[in-house]
C-alpha cells in the first residue's frame, strides 16, 4: 500500500508499504485525513536531537521515544479514518463507520504512542491500525476533514485547561502557529472575554480573528506587554528567548503556560519571574476526556475549523508540503488526504 | 546613635548616626535583634546588579529600588525591637512592648520597605522607625532573639503555601541555608510526613535533621533525585544550574518551588519541564498573614528557632559577621544584637 515515510530528513512516497494486520483489540482502518503537525517537521528537521532529549528527559528509565533513524519512520498523529474490519476476537463499530483515536496503539507489549516509529504506522499511510477501546466514532455528519483537528486542538484545550483561566481573565497567546490557534479556538469556546493574540505574520494574525481572538497584535510594532494587561500568558512559539522575554515584561502574578516545544536550552532571568511570583506551567499532550471533548466542540459547531485548514495534499504531496509550512503566510495546518 | 552601614560593599560601624524622628503614625523603637539575611550579603558585594535587575522587573513603572549606593546604606529587615515612643496623633502599645513588624515603612509618601534605603534605617541600628498599624506585640513571653526569626521563617511559610503540599506528599528541599531551613521547618510545623533536605555542608544537613527533615542526603554522593520521589521540590540555593537539574531529573508531574534568589541568567532546558508537565511556582517575601503565622508558630513553641542561631554579634561586629558568614560549616543565622 502506499504511506509517506520519513528518510534521511526527507518524506518520501512509497507504493511498497506491506499491510498492516490487526491483532486482538486492534482495527485496520483507511486514514481519510491527517494533519502535519510542527512536531513532524521538527523531527524530520532535527531527529537525531529529539531523541536525545527525550532519553534524558525520561531519565535513566529508559522510557524515551525508540526509533532508528537510518530506517524509514512512520509519522503521522492527527487523523481521522473509516473502519475496514476488525482483528480477531475485537468488537468494534460497523465497517465504513468515521472515527478518530487518540494516537496511541495497544498490543500485548503495552500502548504504543503513534508518533515516531520504524513499525507502527501513522496517518500518513493509506491503511494504519487503531485500537478499538480507543476508537470515538465522529458524530453530527461532522467531516473528515474538521474531525482530523481534534488532536492539536485538544492539544490547546489541555493548555487552557491547565492554565485555570476564568471567563473575565485577560489571556495574550503569544504565537499564531497551530497550536497558538487552537488554545485561541479553545478559550473562546470556554467563553474567555479578552483573548489577545502576538504574531508577526499578518495572515496568522487575520487566522487568528477567525478563530476568536478579540485582539492581535504585531510584536515588530512594539511588545504586546505594552498595551495587553493579561493575567495568563500562553507561550507557543517554541524557540529561545521568549519566556525570558515574558518573565521580564509580565505583570505581577502572572500565570505563564508554555505550550510552545523549545528543544533547545534557553537563557532565563530567574529573578525577573521571583520578584513577580510568576508560576510557569509546562504542558504536553491532552487527557483521554480533553480528547473526547475536542471532538465535542467540533460536532457541535463550537468550533469551526475551516480556517485553520490551509491545505490539502495527497500522500504523494506530503514532502512538498513539508517545504511549504515553513511560510506562515501560507499556511496553517495542511491535511494529507490519501 | 549607632548603627552599621553599607559603604563600598563593606558593612562600617558608625557613631554619628542622627536619631530618626517618628512622624503620624510612626513608632521609634529599640532594636533588639536583627538577623543578617543572605540578601543582604548580596546586595553589599552586588548591590549594583540587584539595583539594574530590579529596575528591569519593574518595567518602564520606575517601581525598581531607588538608592545610591555612592552613599551609606543602611539595611536590616528581620528584627525584633522594644517601643521607645509614638509620633504625634499615634495610638500603639505602652512603651517598653517587645514587637516585631513587616519590614515595611508607612509615611504620607505611602509604603516604603525596610530592607536597602540611604535615609530609613534598618535592623542594623540602635534604633529605628516602624509603623503603628504593622506592629505585633510578641507573645508568651517569646524571646527576642527568637522573635526576630519570624522574618526568615514567613519566607518559608510562603513558599510552602505556593507550593500546596499535603501532609502525605514527599518533599525535597535542595539547599539548606537559611531559606531552606525555614521551609524544612514550615513543613514540619504543616505536618508533612516525608521531608528530604540536600546541601553538601554536613553542619547544613545536620541543622536540617535538627528543624525537622526525616532524611537528609549530600549531592556529593550522587543525585537526590536518585533516592527520593519527591512529588514537591524547593529549589533553595539561587545558583544558575540548579533548575535545569531539577528539571532533568524530577519525577514528572513535579510542583517546583524556586525560592533561592538567582539573580543571574540560568540556562534551562523547557523541553524536561514540557515532557514532565512541570510546574514552576517562583517566590518572594510573604504575606501580613504568614507573617502573623509565623511569629505564632514560634511564640506557641510549633516551631524551636534556637538551632538556627549561630551566632550573635554587636553592631561593630557586623562587618565580620558577614565574612563568616560564607562559611556554610559555621553559621545559619547570626543575630545583631545592638
Ligand atoms: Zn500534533
Ligand atoms: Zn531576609
Amino acid at each position: 500500500m502506499r504511506a509517506s515515510v520519513l528518510r534521511d530528513g526527507r518524506m518520501v512516497y512509497r507504493e511498497d508499504v506491506p499491510d498492516p494486520v490487526p491483532g486482538p483489540g486492534q482495527v485496520l482502518v483507511a486514514v481519510r485525513s491527517c494533519g502535519i503537525c510542527g512536531s513532524d517537521l521538527h523531527f524530520a528537521a532535527h531527529g537525531d536531537q529529539v531523541l536525545t532529549m527525550s532519553a534524558q528527559a525520561a531519565g535513566g528509565s529508559g522510557g524515551g521515544i525508540e526509533v532508528d533513524l537510518a530506517r524509514d519512520v512512520f509519522m503521522g498523529h492527527e487523523f481521522s479514518a473509516e473502519i475496514l474490519e476488525a482483528g480477531p476476537d475485537t468488537e468494534t463499530h460497523p465497517a465504513g463507520t468515521l472515527v478518530t483515536s487518540l494516537p496511541v496503539l495497544l498490543s500485548a507489549k503495552g500502548a504504543e504512542p503513534i508518533v515516531y516509529s520504524n513499525s507502527t504506522l501513522g496517518g500518513y499511510s493509506e491503511r494504519m491500525l487503531l485500537s478499538a477501546p480507543l476508537l470515538m466514532p465522529i458524530p453530527n455528519g461532522l467531516d473528515h476533514t474538521h474531525a482530523a483537528l481534534t488532536e492539536p486542538l485538544a492539544v490547546g484545550l489541555h493548555a487552557v485547561n491547565k492554565s485555570n483561566i476564568e471567563r473575565g481573565e485577560t489571556a495574550l497567546v503569544i504565537g499564531c502557529g497551530p497550536i497558538g490557534i487552537a488554545i485561541i479556538a479553545m478559550l473562546r469556546a470556554r467563553g474567555v472575554e479578552s483573548i489577545a493574540a502576538a504574531d508577526f505574520s499578518p495572515k496568522r494574525r487575520e487566522l487568528a480573528t477567525a478563530m476568536g481572538a478579540h485582539q492581535v497584535l504585531d510584536p515588530a510594532q512594539g511588545s504586546p506587554f505594552d498595551s495587553v494587561k493579561a493575567r495568563v500568558v500562553f507561550e507557543a512559539v517554541g524557540v529561545p528567548g521568549i519566556i525570558d522575554d515574558v518573565l521580564r515584561r509580565a505583570r505581577p502574578g502572572t500565570r505563564l503556560v508554555v505550550a510552545g516545544v523549545c528543544m533547545e536550552a534557553d537563557a532565563v532571568h530567574p529573578f525577573f519571574a521571583i520578584a513577580k511570583e510568576i508560576n510557569v506551567q509546562f504542558v504536553l499532550a491532552y487527557t483521554f476526556e480533553e480528547f473526547a471533548e475536542s471532538l465535542r466542540s467540533l460536532a457541535e459547531g463550537d468550533i469551526d475549523a475551516a480556517p485553520m485548514i490551509t491545505g490539502e495534499v495527497g500522500l504523494d504531496g506530503v514532502g512538498a508540503a513539508f517545504d511549504d509550512l515553513a511560510d506562515p503566510e501560507r499556511h496553517c495546518k495542511i491535511l494529507v488526504t490519501p
